[in-house]
C-alpha cells in the first residue's frame, strides 16, 4: 500500500479554502501513485472550530465540501477528518470522524474515542464519543480509523485504546489523523509514543497531522509513518506544509533517521509560524508594529516579527520618556539598524506632563513616582501604538514574557496593548536563550540589550530587580505553579530562596488573573500558557491568606 | 419530613467560610426542627470552582471541611454539594455529588449524571458523570439526590431522565442541589420545568439553588419546594440569601402564590446583586471609579453602581473634550447630584493636544477627526480613569452596553477599560428600560441624558445614528445573532431594513471578536453573552466574504 501524508495548513472556517488544500494534496497523490492519501483531524474546518461548530448552517456548509471531495476520490482514496451530525437531533450531536472517500464517495466514517477535554481543549463541548471501535474495508485491506487523542491512551491513562482494539480485529494499517497543538519539546515524545503504540500492537500507523497557526495555538506538523516495528519510515518536518509518500508493504525500507530541532530553534520557529499565520489568516497586509524600549523583550519580538512578516512589514517605535536611560534610546535603534526596520521615535514627555497636571486636579500628587505615574508612562505608549494601529491598520505585538504576565509586572492598557503577546508564553530566561540564537549567524539583537539589567524605567534609577526576585529565582519557581500547578506550599524552593519568596510569588501570580484574563492572545510554547488552556475564577479565595 | 431549604452565598475557593455557611444554616434548621437542611450544589468550593478544582491540595482541603461538617450533622441531617475523588488515579477523575451527612457521619454520596459542557458549563473537564442512579436510606425514607443538570430533562432533550428513574425505584423525596446561573426570567421557566418533574413522577422534590456574583456570572436563588403534585409549597427569593422550613409530609398544605419580579426589576436586581458580590469577596474596600459621559450608559452604570455599593463608595468622573457639547457635563454633574456621589471634573484637552504633536511626527495628520484621533480621546478617559484606580485602589466599572460591545462600536484600551462591564450583556433598549424603571419611584437619571440622541462625542457633531442602524433594529438584528446563534442568511430583517444592513451588521460583529477577547468581565443577563460562555476564534474565515 502506498500512501501519501499531506501535512496541510487549514485556516479555521475557510471551508472552501481548506477543501481546495485537500485536492491539492490528492491531485500530487495521484501523480505519486499512491493508493491513498491521508490528511488532517477536521481539516475542512480548521483545527479548532470552536463555537463555529454550533453555528446556524457551518455544519451544513461543510458537508457540502465534503461531497463536493468525494469526486477527486476517483483516482486515489482520501482519509480526512470532518465534523460528522449524528442521527440524533435533539439534542444535536457531532461526531469528529475520520472519513475515508473513495471512488467517488464516501465509504466510511468513524468518530473518535477519546474526546480531549484539558486544557486547551473542549472536545466534550461540541462531539459524542464513538462507543465502538470497528475496521474499515478498503479492497481487500482492513484499515484502522483514528483521531488525536486516540492514540495517546499511555500517556494520559485511558482505559480504552481504539488502536489496540482495531489491532486485535485484525487492522493491517492504522490512520490516526490528528490537529495536535505544539509545546517545545512535543514532537519527539509523541512520535516515540505512537510509534510504540504501533510496535506494541505490531501494526503499521500513519500520523498526520496539522500545521500552522491558529490564534493561540501553533500546530508543529511532524507527521510521520512507521511499520509495524514501530520504525519511522517518513517523517515530515516540523513547522511548515509537506508532503510525502510511503510504501507500507515495501519489507525492509531503511528507517529515518530524524533531527529534532532544538529547544529555542523550536521556539523560534514556532513563534514565528504563529505570528506568520495569525497575519496572513487574518489577512493584515500593513504588517506590525512594536514599541522598541531598549530592552531585550522588545529586541527579540521585532526579531521574531521581521522572521516571520519581513523587514520591510514591521515598525518600530521608540518612546523614550522622563526615565529612559541614554542607552535605551540608542539601543531602540540599534534593533531597527540590526533588523533592518524602521524606527519612528517619539518622546512621551509631553503627554506625560499634561497627565500630571491632570492628575493633580483628580487626586493630588501623593506620591512622585507611585503606581499612576509609573502606570501613565505604559499607557501612553500603549496609545501611541494604538493610534498607529488605527491610522495605519497595523498589528501591535505585545512584547511582554511570561515571567512578568505571571506576577502582573505589566500594565494593563500600557505594556499590554495588542493583537498578539508573542513571548506571554516565553520565560525571561527563554527571551535570553532566543536571542542568542538570533545572533549566532548575525547580530540581530543588540548585545547591550543582552548584557544590561532588566528595567521597566518608569521611575528613577528602577530595576526589576528592586521588586522582582532575579529572573532564575522566579523561572524556577514559576514553572512549578503554572506548568506545574503547585501551591506555594508544595513548590520546591530554589537553592538559597526562603519560602517566603515562593508565597509571594505565588500570592502575586494569584492576584494578577484579572490582567491577565485581558491580555491579547498569547501565543502557547509550553503545556500550560495563559489562555483558553488555564482557566481560573477571577475572585477566589483559595489558599486561604 | 421537615426539610430546612438554605438559599447561601458561598465564595468560590472560600472553603472555611462556606462550610461556616452550612454551619449556619444547619444551627438554624436545628433551632426550626427540621429532620434535614439542604444546600447548593458544589457549596464548599462555590461555584463554578473552575481549574481551582486541578490545583495541587484543592480537593484535599475541600474534604478536610467536608469531614468537619460531619460533626454538624448530629442534630440534623445535611444534604449538600461537594466534589468528590473516584478510586481511579489515572487519570485523577472526580465527581460532582450530593452527599448527605447525617449522625456525625458521610451517609451516602451520589454523582451528577448529566454534565453540562455547554455555554459558560465546563463540566465534562472536571467531572466524571454518575453511570447509575441510586436510592439513599435516610431512617425510613428513600431519598433520591440529583444535581442541577439532572433536573434539565425535558428542555435539553437528555435521553436519561435521573429524577423519573429514582422516582421508579421508590423515591419519597427527590433533592436537586443546585448552582444555575440566572439570566432574565429563568427562575419561573426552571421552577415550572422542575416542579412538572416532579408531578408527572408524583415525588415530592426540594430545589436548592446557590445565590450571588461570582465573577461574571450571578445566581439568582429562587430556591423552591413542591408536594408531588408539582404544587410549590415554599420559596425562596431571587437575588438573596434565604432560608425556609417546608414540611412535605403536611398534606393539603396550600401552595405558594409566587410574584415574579419583572424582566426590568430583574435586570436591576441581578447587576446590582453581581457588582455587590464582586467587590466584597474580591475585598475592594475603597469601591467603584465610573467616568461619566452626560450619557445614559454612564448614568445607569453609575445608578447600579450606587444600588450595590452605596453612594459613599461611587467615584464619578467627568472627563469633557474637544468635541464633548455643554450639555455633557451639565448631564454628567446632575448624575452626580441626583445619586448623591462625589464628581470630579478633569477636562481631557491638553493631553489630546500633546498627542496631537506626537501624532504628526508619528503618521502625520493624515484625517482630523480619523480613527486615531477619536480614539485617543476615549484612551485618554480610559487611563485617567485607571490613574485613580492605582493612586486610590478603586475599581474603574466600564459602562459600554451590548449593542456596541456586539458590532466594536467602543475603544479598546478606552472606553472598554475596567474590571467590570456591568452592562455588557445589556442591550441598549434594556439600558432605557433600567432608566426609566429607577427613575419611576425618585429622579436618577437626568432625563436629558434619556432623551438625547446617542453619541460618543469624539468629532465634531458625531451621533451614533451616522455609524449605526437605530438601536432598536441593532438589537433585533443581534438578538438573532447573538443569542439566537443565526448567520446573516437566517436572520429575518426588521420590517423595512435591508438584508444589506443585516449583513453589515453581523459582519462588523464577527470582526470585533478580538476586541471582545479583552473586554473586562461582562456580568451575564441573557443567554448568551460575551464572555466564557461564547467561544469563537478570533481569525476565521466562516462565512466567506
Amino acid at each position: 500500500m502506498r500512501v501519501a501524508i499531506a501535512q496541510v495548513n487549514p485556516t479555521v472556517g475557510d471551508l472552501r479554502g481548506n477543501r481546495r488544500l485537500v485536492e491539492e494534496a490528492a491531485a500530487k497523490a495521484v501523480e505519486a501513485g499512491a493508493d491513498m492519501v491521508a490528511l488532517p483531524e477536521l481539516v475542512l474546518t480548521g483545527y479548532p472550530p470552536m463555537d463555529l461548530l454550533e453555528r446556524d448552517g457551518f455544519v451544513r456548509d461543510q458537508l457540502r465540501e465534503l461531497e463536493a471531495l468525494a469526486a477527486a476520490s476517483r483516482r486515489v482514496a482520501i482519509v480526512l477528518g470532518a465534523a460528522l451530525p449524528t442521527e440524533e437531533r435533539r439534542p444535536r450531536t457531532l461526531v469528529n470522524a475520520a472519513v475515508l472517500l473513495a471512488g467517488g464517495r464516501q465509504i466510511a466514517a468513524r468518530a473518535k474515542s477519546l474526546l480531549p477535554s484539558y486544557d486547551v481543549f473542549d472536545e466534550k463541548r461540541y462531539f459524542r464519543r464513538a462507543e465502538r471501535r470497528e475496521l474499515v474495508s478498503f479492497g481487500k485491506t482492513h484499515l484502522g480509523l483514528t483521531v488525536c487523542e486516540d492514540g495517546w491512551v499511555d500517556e494520559l491513562g485511558y482505559n480504552i485504546d481504539p488502536t489496540g482494539e482495531l489491532a486485535a480485529d485484525g487492522a493491517e494499517l492504522v490512520f490516526n489523523l490528528a490537529a495536535s497543538p505544539w509545546h517545545v519539546d512535543k514532537a519527539p515524545a509523541r512520535r516515540g509514543m505512537i510509534a510504540a503504540l504501533a510496535a506494541r500492537h505490531s501494526v503499521p500507523l500513519v500520523f498526520v497531522n496539522q500545521v500552522g497557526g491558529n490564534d493561540e495555538l501553533v500546530f508543529d506538523g511532524a507527521s510521520f509513518a512507521c511499520d509495524a516495528g514501530g520504525r519511522i519510515l517518513a517523517h515530515l518536518p516540523s513547522f511548515e506544509s509537506g508532503f510525502a509518500v510511503v510504501d507500507l508493504d515495501g519489507e525492509g525500507q531503511p528507517p529515518e533517521n530524524i533531527a529534532d530541532p532544538s529547544h529555542v530553534a523550536q521556539l523560534e520557529a514556532g513563534l514565528v509560524l504563529g505570528i506568520r499565520d495569525y497575519f496572513r489568516k487574518q489577512g493584515l497586509p500593513p504588517g506590525a508594529v512594536v514599541g522598541l524600549s531598549g530592552g531585550i523583550d522588545s529586541a527579540v519580538t521585532a526579531h521574531l516579527a521581521v522572521r516571520a512578516l519581513g523587514a520591510d512589514r514591521v515598525l518600530g517605535v521608540a518612546m523614550p520618556g522622563p526615565y529612559s536611560s541614554d542607552h535605551s534610546i540608542h539601543d531602540a535603534l540599534e534593533v531597527g539598524r540590526l533588523l533592518g526596520i524602521e524606527v519612528r521615535e517619539a518622546p512621551i514627555d509631553p503627554v506625560y506632563e499634561a497627565y500630571r497636571e491632570l492628575f493633580a486636579s483628580l487626586f493630588g500628587e501623593r506620591d512622585n513616582y507611585g503606581l499612576a505615574q509609573q502606570n501613565i508612562q505604559a499607557r501612553i505608549r500603549g496609545a501611541l501604538l494604538m493610534a498607529v494601529s488605527n491610522a495605519e491598520g497595523r498589528l501591535v505585538l505585545a512584547t511582554g514574557n511570561k515571567s512578568e504576565l505571571s506576577v502582573g509586572y505589566c500594565t494593563l492598557y500600557g505594556d499590554m496593548v495588542g493583537g498578539l503577546a508573542v513571548l506571554g508564553d516565553v520565560y525571561k530566561r527563554d527571551v535570553y536563550a532566543i536571542a542568542r540564537f538570533a545572533n549566532a549567524a548575525e547580530p540581530r539583537i543588540p548585545e547591550s540589550s543582552i548584557d544590561k539589567p532588566p528595567s521597566a524605567e518608569l521611575a528613577p534609577d528602577q530595576l526589576d530587580s528592586d521588586d522582582l526576585p532575579p529572573y532564575d529565582v522566579l523561572d524556577a519557581i514559576l514553572e512549578q505553579a503554572v506548568e506545574g500547578g503547585l501551591t506555594a506550599a508544595s513548590i520546591r524552593p530554589p537553592t538559597g530562596v526562603s519560602a517566603k519568596v515562593v508565597r509571594d510569588v505565588i500570592a502575586r501570580v494569584d492576584r494578577n488573573e484579572y490582567k491577565r484574563r485581558q491580555a491579547p492572545l498569547v501565543l502557547r510554547t509550553s503545556t500550560k500558557a495563559f489562555g483558553s488552556g488555564r482557566r481560573l475564577p477571577i475572585v477566589h479565595r483559595y489558599p486561604a491568606d
